[in-house]
């Protein structure tokens, strides 16, 4: 059994990234750079109007000014701004020559037909400098970045409309079990529905990789031996949900290992979730998860998330923070780093969800973090400061 | 102007929730319950080994046990455990009647072929009673649920397969502006690029309802007239970027009234998006959100995403924690409450993005919140606590 943060490094250490293709921005929402994104312009490309207004020469504040003329965002103006001139101007509008300040519209009056007069008594510049935002030739998007919708505003703006961006890996989904049926069949006696499959195939599609459903695997050695090599065969990564633990009918790590792959581990120090395994063939990856949906759902969220994202050519960093416990929290054993799902109460403080254990899905639904609890630690007391991961 | 929170109250009042539609559960992840989901079995359904090991007698711990049959998951026991017998059974296996706990396979040896012998000191019982987590009959997800991953497994493991959900919102996405170019175009003179289109359009998408560009809007009456027409007929909900303001160009406000649509607010003490209008047509409504693009991405984080989720009939709530300041923070007008992008540094704390004002969409990239600022608070201190909002 190896530690938990021995288990993540040696997955990080195998992530090799995928290959990178073209995409139009349309589509690269969720998707990770592979190449810097560079501005071909200053930002702003000029000095601008920050507000709807006048621009003028901040020593004629006093006087009544002569508007010469009207300037609207997109227009070049074609007047400098002498002595006592002003131009009226429009929010983005260029700032013409001659002009060091803005001032508002609802700061000023009109005199007569074609003169103002400001009525404020001090104003900022109310000016956007050229390029004070970003520069020409800067980078605006680093490669490795997951894009979101800010930074489809950045690539928009920076005519990046076909960006370099990682292969969506492909993930192969595989439930085990001879006792699981599909979501639409009623179970018969001792069956249960499988829920591992759905919710892995969400997890996937949550970060924007490309799941792939080969459906329930029949627990023998034939079975999962065939299964296995067929997901292999096609998939960047295979996640294979249960027969990972020592039961008789445990069959994956052995088939796996018949297959060529590479185990790096088998036995991790983390609750839920030991029986983890992870391995490798060339430049395909197995992560076999726990049968329960819990342990299913907390280790692809630890560990096979951040894998993915890695090949994705992305470091993620999931939403961490350090908040008091609102209650006392204790445990008999401590031999593994604990992972529970919490709540954060009004006063900010941490509630562990009711949790019966690793097949209770029902406790991860509406939890808003996981708290870790590390090896050694038995107890929290009520105001003890700990670890939360965002949901 | 009104205050924030009010604008937020009256947005809230108008949103009606959509029609619902059944839809598969494949296709369910990110969409928002209609109707409260049961549970059609108990579960566990029996009770369930949560181990593999051996079933028996506590009272027999300290013998020598007779294995009289192996249960994996899925099988129907045969027998009943008596004195000094147990069964083999795996994880999830249901446990035989006459046994009261399971023994870890590891605290076991082999006293012959078919005997074996408990070598612990004590063990738990080792088993998942019938109906611990979830009771036959009981809602597993309440009607306004925004399914994520966790749920589809709990509706997975219900049968629930064609959910019946809320429609997804079609919502139209307008930019004006005379001088916004598409991205794929080089600005000349004055011109800039469209960002708000495709950082709207990703926003939408990113909470499962549908976005719908409809191109950029010329800054003419007629124009803004004939182009907002078109996108209140066939949409939900219209956003239309910059135009909102009091410049000469602003038609935004007036072509909404001509169009007979009831404008509930045009003016919010927000900072940035202080000039965002908000209107209803029938069932139809409309956004007039700032031309900036930090403000047009903010103003839909605060109030568009919470309003386009009540149509699809979720209350939805950010992930918010108080934390301390890392830094010194103030302003010089306290007028409108504000939202700034913000970091949480190493130790927790609350850092400012660097923020050049409403058109520095850089400083959103990478920003893990935002943190507000209300009305009549002018300096943050070190160490003061601050609400942060995740983006």
């Amino acid at each position: 059994m190896i530690k938990f943060e021995e288990a993540i490094k040696i997955t990080e250490k195998e992530a090799i990234r995928l290959d990178a293709e073209k995409v139009d921005l349309s589509v690269a929402n969720g998707r990770v750079l592979a190449g810097d994104v560079y501005a071909d312009a200053d930002m702003p490309p000029f000095n601008k109007s920050a507000m709807d207004g006048f621009a003028c020469r901040r020593a004629d504040l006093d006087n009544v000014l002569e508007v010469v003329e009207t300037i609207k965002a997109g227009d070049v103006p074609l007047k400098t701004i002498g002595k006592n001139q002003c131009a009226k101007i429009m929010t983005g509008g260029k700032v013409p020559g001659g002009a060091d300040c803005v001032i508002m519209i609802e700061q000023t009056v009109a005199v007569d037909g074609n003169r103002i007069r400001f009525t404020g008594s001090k104003t900022e510049d109310n000016i956007a400098l050229q390029a004070e935002d970003i520069r020409s030739g800067q980078v605006v998007a680093a490669a490795g970045t997951l894009l979101r919708a800010q930074h489809i505003a950045i690539l928009a703006s920076a005519g990046w409309v076909h960006p370099l961006v990682y292969r969506r890996p492909s993930v192969a989904v595989l439930t085990t079990g001879d006792e699981i049926v599909e979501p639409d069949v009623r179970p018969e006696g001792t069956c249960i529905r499988n829920s591992n499959g759905p919710q892995l195939i969400a997890q996937v599609e949550d970060m924007c990789a490309e799941p792939r459903y080969l459906g329930i695997v029949p627990d023998t050695p034939e079975g999962t031996f065939a299964a296995i090599g067929h997901a292999l065969e096609d998939n960047d990564v295979v996640l294979i949900t249960g027969g990972v633990s020592r039961g008789d009918f445990d069959f994956v790590p052995s088939v796996l290992e018949k297959h060529g792959v590479r185990l790096l581990f088998s036995q991790v120090a983390v609750k839920p979730g030991r029986p983890t395994v992870f391995g490798l063939k060339d430049r395909h990856f197995v992560f076999g998860l726990p049968g329960n949906p819990v342990s299913s759902f907390i280790i692809f969220e630890l560990m096979v998330k951040p894998f993915l994202y890695r090949l994705m050519g992305h470091v993620y960093r999931p939403f961490k923070v350090r908040l008091p416990m609102g209650t006392d929290y204790s445990r008999k054993k401590a031999d593994r780093i604990a992972w529970s799902p919490v709540f954060i109460n009004e006063n900010a403080e941490v509630i562990p969800a009711e949790y019966h254990g690793s097949a209770h899905i029902h406790s991860l639904c509406g939890a808003h973090g996981l708290m870790d609890m590390p090896v050694g630690v038995y107890n929290y007391k009520k105001g003890d400061l700990v670890n939360v991961r965002q949901l």
